[in-house]
């Protein structure tokens, strides 16, 4: 008995460091935390001052006609629905840029700023945002305050996209969690 | 007793998987590295060649009066003090933009590059420094060498501003070290 | 017996809290993913519209004579060799800018964009390139599909550089995988 309790002692040794050495992590399907929100973005105009929530900062090059280069720094009011004049709950701040001479095609970096009684922190968000598919999935790489040290998956879905009014829904699922 | 130590061993396999698969992280309240260091950023006039660290590479909108979507590219000394002419400990290398229409807000992207006797490497920081708040956190999302796969948070705590420069306290505080 | 599977069982339970709560992560050696890649950037001259893959959007500064402030959005194709007629495994999209006044440096952030065969979903990077160093670290901080929150080192290592082109060697190791 005591060699097997040994045994086992010894195992358990063994697959701890193995388990710590090799960091194959298996998330389970279902994240820690999920969060649904809607990105509204009202590009300034020149005459739109208290509409607009983002403005572009550099011109788009003449690479192509998907507008290749031009980035566009933002500060977006995000919602729990659809509506562009419902409550905001956090702020989108941070920039976009459109990146392909072929298609339509943006990459993003930016923070969602959270400062409610429900939620006080930031989530950390960067990827690629490939406009020509129905979803794609950024990455939150960091967050602080309520979201300390959060990771997880951001995807991306557009829900309205008009002249200089666009709509992305965001799907924020965390998989590490305070 | 051989039962007891399979129940035991049936317990171990239970809680492992639970550990492996929730990633709900209890991280401790002290982190496992602090650093504090001051960044002092310069910015170019267009004479200053030989003391400016910074510079303006997109202009303001006209979209309110704080400056929105300026960005400016940074090469600032880190040192261990306020003194902007102390030895620095670091290069910190990246951008900053403003990025709101009602108030003095920024964001930044950047590396903190360290090359001394005492540390080689790399932390890899982004985040909104929502300037209003006296005490601000950012993520450190990555890091390399001497701070190989680390994860933080930085907090920036303005010391000094006037015109071209300004000072910044970051309190690094890593929460996964090497 | 059953009091040295008890001690036994204690000692499991202090061993995993103090496994959770610190967080000092041991890394092995070994990535437990490792991906060699070849990054092609053709810049962007005016003409060159079916070749380019890269547009300035920032002009330099005056700041030196190292480009800085230049910030270049690119849309890169990766493959498996050095030559950049090879046959695509996945694009980089990003930018970079240069950073330093007395020296050429850059720094980047991009997304490695996968949608092959073998390989389905993005990796997310970013860090400093100390062009002057024969490899340079940045850090991996994320990843999507088939790289679901993944992390790990990308090890730069310029393997040609000549007038509007270059191309990087990027060794992708990855230290937390799915």
């Amino acid at each position: 008995m005591l060699k097997f309790s040994c045994t086992l002692f010894f195992f358990i040794l063994l697959s701890r460091s193995a388990l710590i050495s090799s960091r194959h992590v298996y998330y389970q399907k279902q994240p820690c935390k999920e969060l649904v929100l809607y990105l509204h973005d009202v590009i300034f105009n020149g005459t739109n001052i208290a509409n607009a929530t983002s403005a572009r900062v550099t011109n788009p090059t003449k690479l192509g006609d998907y507008f290749f280069g031009m980035m566009v720094v933002f500060d977006d009011p995000m919602t729990r629905d659809t509506n562009l004049l419902s409550p905001p709950v956090a702020r989108a701040q941070g920039l976009y840029f459109y990146d392909m001479k072929s298609t339509t095609n943006a990459w993003f970096a930016y923070s969602l700023v959270f400062n409610s009684s429900e939620y006080k922190g930031t989530l950390n968000i960067m990827g690629a945002d490939m406009m020509d598919e129905p979803r794609r999935d950024l990455s939150v790489v960091g967050g602080t305050g309520d979201f300390f040290m959060a990771r997880g998956i951001a995807t991306f879905e557009t829900i309205a996209a008009q002249g200089k009014y666009f709509c992305v829904k965001m799907d924020l699922k965390l998989y590490e969690c305070p």
